[in-house]
Parts: C-alpha cells; sequence; structure tokens
C-alpha cells in the first residue's frame, strides 16, 4: 500500500506583493517564479523528493523523506534569498488526493494566502522514519506517443501544445476522480503522476479513456519504491521499455521480491 | 491592426538528451528547463519582450523590438552556458498564430526537433524598424475572479488546481479557434494572451464562452501599444481597473490618440 | 585615447541587512551575492559591457554603450527580484581610475552605503552615443604562464591560490599607481584590466614588476575598441597568440587603421 | 583538538573549454562561474557544510557532515545542468591546511586538471560518522573596522578594495604560514579563515601582524563546533559581540562544556 507524503508550498502575499505599489514587469514575476521553484526542486531533489511547479504561487512536493527540520531550512534559505516567503503544509495519506487536502488544510486554518500578515505558516506532520516501507510510493510517467513526429515537427507549435494540454487535462480529472491520483505536465509531451495503489488494468484504462476523449495516445511506465526520486527513475526506465518493447504500459519495482497489493 | 513578431524557441535534440546514456533524475531535468526559461525570460524581457514557458522544450516568445543579431547573441549565450543548444525560429503576421505558424514552419524545415545534426537553427525574418506602429501588439491579461476566496482558500490546491487549468483550456481553444489568439498560463490564476485586433464584445464573448463551458469566470484588461512589455503593461493597469471598478473587461491604449480600427 | 565609463553598483544597506534581525546562514549570502552578480554580468553582457564582482556588495562594470535609461531597468529588474535593492553611480573619463571616482562620489553625496535611507540612487551622466570612438577602451587580459604545470598540478590548491593572489595584488597596485588602470582577478589564473591609453613598453614593465615583486611570470593580450565586448574578446585573441608564438605581450585593434596615439 | 574535512572541487578541462573552438564571450563564462558556485554552496550548506569561491575553476569546501554519496550527487547533478563536469578530492586532518593537501593529491593523482580525458573523478574518503567530535571545526570571521566609514563611504571604489586586498593577502598569507590555516575572502570586507585550534593571543597575534604589515585594523569572531555552519554562526554572533562590546577579539562555543584544549 502507498503512503505518500506531500508538502503544498505557498508564496505568501503574493497576489497583493506582485501589484503593490504598482503592477511589475511580467517578465520578473516570471523569472522569479522559475528560480523559485528550481532552487525547491535542488533542495527537495538532493533529498529525493519531487516538486511539481503547478501553478507557481503554489506549488506541490512529494517529500517522503524530509522531515520537519528540513522544511524548515527549506522555508529560512527562500526568505534570506528572495523578496517573498513561503509557506508550508505537510499531509501524509495512502491516497495522494488526501494527503494534500491535509496539507492544504493545515495552510488555510493558519489564514488566507492573501493574509498580509500570514507568513511562514509550518503546519503538519512528517511521516516518522520507522514507519516507511518499500511501497510508500506508486509514481506513473506518461508520455505522448511519437509526440514529435505526430505533432512537433507537423504542426505550429500552439496547435501541438493544444494537443499536449488536451492529453493532460483528461488524465488529471480521469486520474484524480477514479483514483485519487494526481498529475502533473514536467514538460514536453511528458506527465508525471503520483498514485494510490494501482493495478495494470487502471493504466490501461486510463490510457483508454484519454485516447477516446481527446484522441491523444499515451503509455506510461510506472515504478514503486519508499521514495518518489526512486519509484520515479524506476518509471522512467520502465517507459523506456514501453518505448523500445513497443508496449503501452510497463510496471516495475526495484526489489523483485515486493508484490503489488490487490486493492 | 497588429502586426506579432513571435519567436519559436526549441531546445536542439532535448528528448534523445534527457536519456542518454541512461534517464537523468527528474529534478536536475526541472532545474535546467525553469533555470533556461528565466534566462530567455531576462533576455528577452530586458528588450521588452515576453517568452512564455510553454512546454518548456519549445518556447514562445513574442519579440517586437528584437533583431536577428539579438537572437544570434541569445543563441550564443545559452550555448555558452547550458549542456543543450536552442534554435530558433521567427514569424511575423497580424494574426499571432498565423505569425507562429512561419515561425514553427521556418524551423521544421531546417530538420526535425530530434535531428541529431540539427543545431543553432535560426530561421526567418524580423520586422524592420521602420515598419514599426503604436497598435502592434494587443495583450489581454485575464484572472479568475476571486480566485482566492472561492479556490485557494476553500479546496485542496490539486482542486483549485483543476478548475484553472480547466478555465485556462477553455479560454485557450476558444481564442484560438475563433480569433488565432494565443493564451499561456503565467501562474496563480493569471492568463496572458497574445491577440490580433479585437474589439471589447470578442473579449465579453470569450469570458461569457468559458463561464458556460467550464463554470470558470474571468475578467480581462487590455492593452495595445508598438511592443509587448508596454501593451501588457498597459494591460495589467487595465485588470486593476476592473478590480476597482467592478468591471468585466478594461480596454486601454498609453496613446489617448490610437484609435482601435474597426475589423 | 581612450574614453572609459564606468558604473559603480552598490547594494544599499547590505551589512545591516545581513545581520538583522540577526546573522543569516553564510552559504545563503555566498549564494545571493554570486546569483545578483551573473544576473548583473548577464544583463551588461549582452549590451556589450562588462562587470567584475569585485567585492560583490560593490561591484565595478564598464559600460560604454548602456545609457541612463539602460541603468533604470538594471535597477528596477533586481529590484523586482531580490530582497535587496542597488544604488548606481557613473562616470566617464579617459582615465579609469578618475571615471571610477566620479562614479563614487556620486554616489557617496547621494548617502553612506549603510544609509538605512538612500535606496537605488542614480547619480552621473552617460557617454553620449555621437561622442563614442573607436580606441575608447583598451582592455588587457594578463594570465599566469603554465599555471597549471606550475601551480594547479603542483601544490596544494590554497597555496596555488597565494602565487595567484600575489601576482594579483602586485599587478593591480602597480597598474592603479603607475597608470591609472583597475584591475580585476576574473578566476583561474586570470586578471582582466581596464587600462588608459598605455604602449607595449607599459605593459612589458609591469609584467617585469610583477616578476620581480612576487615571482609570478604573466603574459597579456591587448584589445582596442568602442565597447569593452570587443576588445575584451580582441585582448582574448591576442592572449591566444602570445601561447602559440610563445610572446609576453600582443597588442591588436580589430581596425588596423586606428593607430594607438602617443603618451 | 579540529579535525577539518575539506573537499576541493575542480572543473574538469575548463582551461582549453573557455577557448574552444575560440574564446567564449567573458560575461557568459563569469555568469557559468558563479552560478556553479552559488549552487554549491547551496548543495553543501544545505548539508551544514561552506564552499569558498576561491578561483572559481578550482574551489574549497568544507565538508564535515557529508558523506561520499553526497558528493557523488553533487557531481551528478552538476554534470547534468552544466556543460562542465567537475572532480572532487577530499582530506582530513587537524591542520586545514594538510587536509587539502590531502584532497589535492588525491585529484592529482588521477590526472591534471587540464588532462583531455579526466573526468569526474572522487578521491578521498570522508570523516565517519562516529568520529565526528564538538570541536572539529574552529571558524573565524574577521571584518575590517568601520569599513564603511574609513574607506566606502571616502575612497574610490577601487582603492577601498585595495585596502580590504591587501588586508585580505596579509592575513591569509600569515595564517597559513603560522597555523595552517585557510582564509578566504567572501565580499564587503569580510574573511572567514578555516583553522586548527588556536587560542586567543594567536588572534591577536595575527590582528596586530595585518595591522603592522598593511595598516588595515581587523576584529575577529570565532566559533566552534561540529559542523562548520554552526561553528561559522558562532562566529557571526561572536563578531556582533565585538561590535558592541567594543573588542577586538570573541570566541565562543555553543557547548560551554566544551574546553578549547591547549596547544
Amino acid at each position: 500500500m502507498t503512503n505518500t507524503q506531500l508538502s503544498l508550498i505557498q508564496i505568501d502575499n503574493y497576489g497583493p506583493w506582485t501589484v503593490t505599489p504598482e503592477p511589475r514587469r511580467e517578465m520578473d514575476l516570471q523569472t522569479l517564479q522559475s528560480r523559485l521553484f528550481a532552487d525547491l526542486a535542488q533542495f527537495v531533489g538532493s533529498r529525493d523528493g519531487y516538486v511539481f511547479f503547478t501553478r507557481f504561487d503554489n506549488m506541490v512536493a512529494v517529500t517522503n523523506g524530509l522531515d520537519e527540520s528540513d522544511h524548515e531550512l527549506m522555508q529560512e534559505s527562500i526568505g534570506n534569498r528572495y523578496p517573498v516567503s513561503i509557506s508550508l503544509g505537510i499531509g501524509v495519506d495512502p491516497s495522494p488526493v488526501d494527503a494534500l487536502e491535509t496539507a492544504t488544510t493545515g495552510l488555510q486554518r493558519a489564514g488566507s494566502a492573501q493574509d498580509g500578515d500570514r507568513r511562514e505558516v509550518l503546519a503538519g506532520t512528517t511521516l516518522a522514519e520507522r514507519e516507511r516501507t518499500p511501497t510508500d510510493l506508486q509514481i506513473a510517467h506518461f508520455d505522448v506517443n511519437d509526440a514529435t513526429g505526430k505533432y512537433t515537427d507537423q504542426l505550429n507549435e500552439f496547435d501541438s501544445f493544444i494537443h499536449i494540454e488536451q492529453g493532460y487535462a483528461s488524465l488529471m480529472r480521469h486520474l484524480r476522480e477514479e483514483h485519487g491520483a494526481l498529475s502533473f505536465f514536467v514538460g514536453g509531451d511528458n506527465i508525471i503522476s503520483v498514485c494510490p495503489e494501482m493495478r495494470e488494468e487502471a493504466y490501461r484504462s486510463a490510457i483508454d479513456h484519454v485516447e477516446g476523449d481527446v484522441g491523444v495516445e499515451l503509455k506510461v511506465g510506472v515504478g514503486v519504491a519508499d521514495d518518489v526520486q526512486e519509484a520515479g527513475m524506476v518509471a522512467k526506465h520502465a517507459l523506456e521499455e514501453c518505448r523500445h518493447r513497443g508496449t503501452v504500459v510497463e510496471i516495475e519495482t526495484p526489489r523483485p521480491d515486493v508484490e503489488l497489493a490487490e486493492d
């Protein structure tokens, strides 16, 4: 069974800051947002977690392996180097969307995202080291079949982009509604989903749904491990297996003795 | 009438690079993608252009005011500081999607995005200084009404995100299909669209469409100028007008004597 | 004759900021300082200027080709993206140290570097476009003969470093006292000097002085042009000539018709 | 007694890379060097170590608390995101200069810094967790008395810089020759030294030496701990004590029960 630790990262009072005393140059905001995300990706990534840029002022991170002091350090370092500060909410649950619900609620209780006084909240509790297991994370890495051949080298970039976005929108809704899984577009034609325990049929079914819904063909590699870096890397390798074998779904665990339990 | 100069920025051979000799750490890829985008945003932004992250391996920039030597310098500087290189295609047209079509075709003719030999292409011609006019760019800045109150402070972050994504997907398709306008999510609850000449009814109509389609309420500020930095800043101020007045559409030009021509 | 435009970049109130409310993590300060420098290097460098990190809270830039609005934009962009702001002083003079004197005085008149109220000063006047000439900048690029063979591959890194530092300290003092030239260590075993008009004997003399003073052997390439990027690149190529020919001083101008005037 | 773990970070084949196929834009090299340093400062700093930029192509890090897998990860991440790679040598010794000697020798044995084939060496052994003690690191944080009043607000920036450089050069040589301590300029008027066990008289003596040698007046805060982040932060607080009390040397340990042993 999975046990996902999710951390919601929210920039404090960002909306008002971007227009006070008056609107700031858009490219400076884009630069700040992207570099803040990159720094968080490095900090969390070097501890074997993942961060997804999501809405940039709100970012979702998978943080199995990071404890409260890691979260505090992340906050302190950002506060020292940026003109904004961040609040963090943490949640742990076998269901990713429920973990995020807990993380979000922790922040919401402390105050609004645009509360002029709410700064650097740290809410929630991390998963204790002794409670971690080799099946805590199930990560699925999807990509679009032959995106380069079908879209990038054929259509103008915006129409390629619309196809990818539709595929993403369809998959994100289906996986969240059917399984409580959270899906994130990560660039190119790639989507990474943080899943609860799901079996092969669930992935085939999701892929069929997206093809029927918007006509975009996906394939997927799935990995299971005790942290998201390892599960995600196993998923990447599984996706390469799909590419080489011409298959649609490949599921791998790093430890062959670990069985995916029935749900 | 508008005259949009768009530059398509494409990382050379990126798909293969990310998995050769074997898949790279996802957080390193996220960091590289984001920081590359940030650098382009600063380079183009300091010359009064805009860059949108789009798919990260393919990015769309509005580059009225940048000439061929600016594009060459951008390429050279990236080539000196990143483990990847970029190819650039440029197009100019009153219709944004047609400008992007030209830009994309210029690149596609030079070779596939995954062509092992295609590196640092520079295709297309920039708009001559003497041909620029005060109505070349029409920029619309949309945001979701009371996103913080309705979503961020109420739902878990993923469900807030789904709502924003649906609003974006609906708007992007409508504006592209009806007007050839290109829309980009820029973080938070903000979408910026690069538009051809459009009048107030077209914006009201787009907003009504999105509300009917997915139940997301938008408002918009629109600006017109000879470069996207100015048009976009005017649009931001116009959006603040919406916020203060409680209106849905506000259109402003920096030069009161400039009339929006009939289409 | 040279005509150097120098801009002094000073972080406002930095000393107090680094210890308020209490001392900040050193590695966060190092990161902020280095990335601020890198951003300025990109902004100024993309306009064919140079920035030297100097003391990090005070940086010296060669800005022939940048006007007041470029300086204002640089300030605005930094102010939007960092937790600190910068003040700028500009000076123009055939003698680099005198240009810097003017730049520094302009700032000092506006208030102390640690004045809690002084923020984002912009003092001084840039060189008018019509007054620029092909001999405005004379840039010398020095490196240590066989640094890798003599130091890096032989001594422990700190003792290599001490040798390079001694060579730098000796050269910087000599060139400033004898010629009003400003020298900056730029990494490795490289020093770049911003010089007034100086002839070959002056460079040989400086090299002899450093060898006699501290036993470090230098060679130098010199370039002359209307902007520092071009003069500096010519100097780099001239240094490669030294390397290939085994010479000690190589002086090149990009335009063979330009004579170095007598001093 | 101290026990310093130092890691030497060396960019592979950098000299040749900067001029192949021909010399690269100086500002791009400066940007690359500074951002590489900043990334290392964040990686090492978040594990409670320090990195000093030193010569940028060769950097010295204090890495008590980082093990071999941390070093490997640092190398892998840099290799994924930069156009250059890094080699690492590690050494542990009560004397900082001897630790660096070991670290450097480990690299030198594997091949020259400019060896076209040497890439991503990892030489040496880290300090085992069970062998760490609360007095492993002794860190001294020096600054120049009233640098702002005496230099920054009075002289042109280069002459201020010359004074600070002279003070640094004098201190770095004295501490290395007398004690095997390694000193690094970290910006502004600040120097951080990695020291072996040294008592108050040794610091007073160093300060007197620098004043007599070059006329620059220093004060110092010293901290002792099991990692450099803590020792360094204690040293910063001790320096604030000097500032408030008007004293010249302040030595603090975070654990009052820890005595500085006699040497």
